[in-house]
């Protein structure tokens, strides 16, 4: 089932407005929620707006707070995002970076306090969008296991990275876990193997089964014990800046709440010479031959604008189940 | 065999002084390639240490060379590496990202026409003992294949995250490639498999054959799509900010030289504060169960320091033909 775009969007902006949302706030999250769809991560899109709505209820987001100056370290802001939605919270970091590195050449933006980003790319494309190279990053609940060990205690901490391009932005948007709970939810679901190992069954051998490794609760970091070290290293950073809660902290509730998330921007130093230089090495990379026949060489993005473009044509892939729970709501 | 720390630099800065090296540069060249033995990573120790002083004769590496200021944006600055010994420039380039955090609360110093760096840990070191966190990376010339691609045409540039604590400090170095090149070679010397796959065969297949891996030159990104990701993403910034050789360019030559690197520290918002977050973080971290009896769940820098120890205690592991080689030099 397919839907366009702008009825996407009226929904969530329909339901959020019942949930008296502000409507200015109410219009930014739908946005976001129907663009998150749009580019093709439906985990973060429609599949997620029941849960934020939910969150909305419980209290875990407030629809009305405002994100508050903590302190500032030389050009780094500490901010307190007083639980507001995390989106709204995140795009606020992300143009506070941006005016700070159009300012100074660079800008460090700590947040605590907030909520769920949704897409981290969100904001890479942001800053950009915005001229920008971005580098964000956030913490989680414990959801990975940190390398030699059983039981989760590592986020799987997203790490985005964007660098602005006329011909299209290139946007790295990456959890520390091979594959999100989300998609292996999503395998499971529709009853597929792994394309490659993902996490270890409870005999502890790697695996492709995504019902094993749901079981044992050990997802695969990327690169083994390398992402292992870099979600760690991603925790403290966010941690450490925002004076907030690591994922230690997180995992004492059993929702995930009150994460912290970092916003570095700088200022692309000319135009001319980065597009130079941008294409050069997206042109060398895309020589490498195909593994397969007929494959193509993505730089991190392209596949994002390839599916922007034919769900604005085509209409928004949509599981029916959940649009139309939205729609009841 | 195993050298005491002492008698190996001093061996190192015999040869650099006879390469008519100024004694200052001979001292600190020495003692970095030392340190960097020491901490067990011997690659980029004694084991690198003949081809770096065969770059010197070749020309590829100017001992009399000094960085030069190039430009700045904002708080950015842009060095010219002018071919000096890779070390200097990475040890230069951390000390003015220090005195910029110091000042700003962060800097950002990007250097081009530079020259491997050895260990990159090392300069997260340097940054965390100055009291910053560091966050560091280089490009390289092209090892690994991009993800669908047969071809290597991205750098395994090396990331380094550090983060200061006083019982020490928190050091992630990792490449791009699940096993770099050197750990490859060592493992096929050793006759020895690989733990975990660390690229493809020449049929295409997932191997742990160094042998095969080496042959079919399919080095694995880390977390397969991922690292590939990310490896560009790097190259991206190192390359757009230095204004200097991408991984494209560099692998024009066979021989790597004139690489780029960023080099952005942030300075401590406050000791206590930090120090109390990064012993709750590690401490959860380390309630994992560990999946082999007696194993231990080590934060990145951990068994580094516990080698460093012990190698100065009972001396440094070397290799006896590269040991006589370096004497005879």
């Amino acid at each position: 089932m397919k839907i366009p775009f702008e009825e996407l969007k009226a929904e969530f902006l329909r339901v959020l407005l019942k949930q008296n949302f502000e409507p200015q706030k109410a219009e930014q999250c739908a946005a976001i929620f129907a663009e998150n769809s749009r580019d093709g991560v439906y985990t973060h899109g429609l599949n997620r707006f029941p849960t934020f709505v939910d969150y909305i209820k419980q209290g875990l987001i407030d629809s009305y707070a405002q994100p508050t100056l903590e302190k500032t370290f030389g050009l780094i802001e500490q901010w307190n995002g007083n639980l507001a939605p995390g989106m709204l919270n995140a795009r606020f970091c992300t143009e506070r970076a941006v005016a700070l590195a159009k300012e100074h050449g660079m800008g460090c933006v700590a947040i605590r306090n907030t909520n769920h980003w949704m897409r981290g790319g969100t904001y890479g494309w942001q800053a950009a969008e915005a001229g920008c190279i971005g580098i964000h990053f956030t913490n989680t609940i414990a959801l990975v296991p940190p390398w030699g060990g059983i039981d989760p205690r590592l986020g799987n901490n997203p790490l985005v990275i964007a660098v602005p391009r006329a011909e299209g932005h290139i946007v790295l948007d990456m959890a520390m876990s091979q594959y999100s709970m989300g998609k292996l939810m999503q395998y499971q679901g529709n009853n597929e193997e792994l394309p490659l190992p993902g996490g270890y069954d409870e005999a502890g051998e790697l695996s492709t089964d995504p019902g094993a490794i749901i079981r044992s609760k050990r997802l695969l970091p990327v690169g083994f014990w390398k992402g292992s070290g870099l979600a760690l290293m991603l925790d403290l950073l966010v941690t450490i800046l925002s004076q907030g809660k690591s994922t230690a902290r997180i995992t004492e509730s059993t929702v995930e709440s009150g994460v912290g998330q970092v916003f570095i921007c700088i200022k692309d130093p000319d135009k001319e010479t980065t597009s130079r230089l941008t294409e050069q090495i997206l042109e060398f990379t895309k020589t490498s031959r195909p593994d397969t026949e007929g494959g193509i060489i993505a730089y991190p993005g392209e596949n994002t604008l390839r599916t922007r473009i034919r769900n604005l044509k085509e209409g928004i892939p949509v599981r029916e189940d959940i649009w139309n729970k939205v729609r009841a709501m």
